[in-house]
């Protein structure tokens, strides 16, 4: 195939990206735990994600694409391609959301990636691999922390027996759970966690400000930073507001106060320059109440840095701080999650520059500061993502949003991205 | 009357007060909400309320004593005097708890009024005033804040139209909510709020650990410290914990850290001998997941000192120490409660010491470190309070506990001085 040829089929697919249709599905998918106030609401292993199942496999067999799931919920769109033992190309992300999440963050990746497959048909091009879309369970980790659930069992690295006993607060376990999303597409094929998978391409909105920033419409990521997550339990005792003097208590609740600002007073002295993102989003108190001291505190923790040295530094350092003001109170602290930082490399990265060069759009090289599944698929081929811009770099937040122009061009560079990879042996 | 007659009374009443039985009525009324740890659950306004409630009902009925209730809920058993025109003795508590509340906290108050009452009817002694035992509503004030409803709606201190438009965090008013519990005794004679009483007599377990550690059996109790109490609102912004800077954050959990460890560092500086109680027993976050930064957050503040003085300077504080470390985030304080400290005199503090005195029971004069219906009581009649050891001074936890003999010698004393106030013209 001489080069000519090749670069008008790139042409003719990154015309066939049709941005309406894209921005449509978006519309359509962000009505299914819809918040009303903008946003989406759409828990891993809810009826909501269950609905959301149903409407993409609705899509898929519109267009004759075949679906298949694995054990913990995986969900894959395949479009075939013309050598049926060929490995997949695979690209994709989660439809699963925060509590009060956006529109785009998830569904961006999917959607985009079922574009792709349509503007394929469109022009009746016929790949060598298949291509396939895969829906990842539970990215989020809201209600069955950690997250990356699905990417995580694909990759093979977390056990999917101990992901099962993962349980909610109110004691329901992933085991449990996971039936209600297998039962959105009983029509799939049932397949093992794991396949191999020739290339992984992911397009995303940055959750970040830099595109934006810089003008640029494409972020073509060169990694993803390192994360570590922890969950302090801190056990006090009950008392009376107006009777017991606070030497003689043990408050849950200022003592958790006094580990937060201990731990935030150590990343100002260590990270004068704000690279260290330090995140306490979750604290849950017993009883609860104005009018007793607190007998139980539990908060998380997140830690994120790009260089994996300064996180692993400050995360040796999260339970001696907490011990150090304990304040008499019973400790606990479980590392949930240390993900280093990943570098992506090889011929996926590679496609996703040459499409950005082709296309000819602004575009920064930039690392993610969010986790992505491509972490989990980059420890099993070669990996890739395209950002797109996101207003003012909101996200986890009903205020999230993006442009139909960057959501439609970060596809057109994913369709090429994926054309290449998909011909490619 | 001789003194010598009177003395006698005073003794065969004290004999009949039957410690076992008062015990069995504990027992009885803490299966009532009972937590299954020894501790009780029945918020005001609850079903657990509304049952505790009949059961009292029907005790009175067996005793022929009949029954009032006022609009705010507050339940009066009245056993008539010989004078039907004389204003009555009350006495009483609230059978209201914390979510793990114990079975002494309030119950005492009442089951020990009604007992009172039994040893009365046990001797066939007829007083000249009515003695009434109150159930006072929502004393603790968890579900619908601040508490001491019916107290400061039977004083006058908060209008009752203000107490009605209360809502708790699901949206339901105190309105609305108050039908339970009048539900509970279609019986009961409807009385307006507030009526003339010529004294008042509160039995409490202390909720402190000065009785126990000075051996004392009895608690003469001089008066009620003060009580400040504030809601503070932080809004923020939700984020992503790996996109977003620490300086570009609105965090509203980490700025209600920094507010809650400067209100504690203050009260450290102002108070070193420890007599200034603070207690930030509550606080919520949104949208309270581990990988959003917190948009929202919303704590208590209590504050208690003996000194007004020192309690209001510090009051007068909170606000400025909030705005001094909003962070950026909107901030809203709300003083939802002021109660000066209280100082009991006049007849009814006098016949509890007489009392005393008369039994020869090892006691301490103390002022309360928690607030009771007794101090809203203190602005229309002569009031006092008995006070009884619990273990350890630990209240507000299901791990409160008292001594049967001390229940009963406590019983003793409320008996011999409401017989001394309701003889008394």
């Amino acid at each position: 195939m001489s080069t000519v040829a090749r670069t008008s089929r790139f042409e003719r697919l990154a015309r066939a990206v049709d941005g309406e249709r894209l921005w449509r599905a978006h519309e359509a998918l962000g009505t299914i735990g819809a918040t009303g106030r903008g946003g989406v609401n759409r828990l891993a292993f809810s009826q909501e994600e269950a609905e959301a199942r149903r409407f993409l496999a609705v899509e898929a067999a519109k267009s004759g694409w075949s679906l298949a799931v694995d054990p913990i919920g995986n969900l894959f769109i395949r479009r075939p391609g013309t050598d049926s033992t060929a490995e997949p190309v695979v690209t994709g992300s989660h439809i699963d959301t925060q509590p009060t999440g956006g529109k785009y963050d998830g569904a961006f990746g999917v959607l985009a990636g079922i574009e792709v497959l349509r503007a394929l048909d469109a022009i009746g091009l016929r790949t060598r691999r298949p291509i396939e879309v895969a829906i990842w369970t539970n990215e989020e980790g809201c209600r069955f922390a950690p997250g990356m659930m699905g990417s995580e069992a694909f990759a093979g690295i977390r056990p999917i027996e101990q992901m099962f006993a993962v349980k909610d607060k109110d004691g329901v376990s992933v085991a449990d759970a996971v039936g209600e999303v297998l039962a959105a597409t009983p029509q799939a094929e049932r397949r093992p966690v794991g396949i191999p998978v020739a290339a992984y391409v992911e397009a995303h909105i940055e959750q970040g400000p830099e595109l934006e920033a810089s003008a640029c419409t494409i972020g073509v990521v060169t990694g993803i930073q390192g994360c570590c997550r922890f969950r302090v339990e801190v056990c006090g005792e009950e008392a009376h507001p107006g009777t017991t003097r606070r030497r003689q208590r043990k408050d849950a609740l200022m003592t958790a106060v006094a580990m937060i600002r201990a731990i935030e007073a150590r990343v100002e002295e260590i990270d004068p320059k704000d690279e260290l993102r330090l995140t306490v989003g979750m604290l849950q108190l017993k009883p609860n109440v104005a009018s007793v001291v607190a007998s139980w505190a539990y908060f998380s923790v997140d830690l994120r840095h790009p260089d994996d040295a300064v996180m692993l530094g400050l995360a040796s350092e999260i339970e001696p701080i907490c011990r150090a003001n304990a304040r008499g109170c019973e400790l606990k602290v479980t590392e949930i999650q240390r993900a280093l930082s990943t570098r992506f490399e090889g011929k996926a990265i590679e496609a996703v520059r040459r499409a950005t060069l082709r296309l000819g759009y602004r575009y920064l090289e930039l690392p993610s500061g969010a986790g992505h599944d491509a972490r989990q698929l980059a420890r099993v081929c070669t990996t890739g993502m395209v950002f797109v811009p996101c207003a003012l770099g909101i996200s986890h937040n009903e205020a999230e949003s993006a442009k139909s122009e960057d959501l439609a061009a970060g596809t057109r560079v994913l369709a090429q991205a994926l054309l290449e990879l998909a011909d490619d042996y």
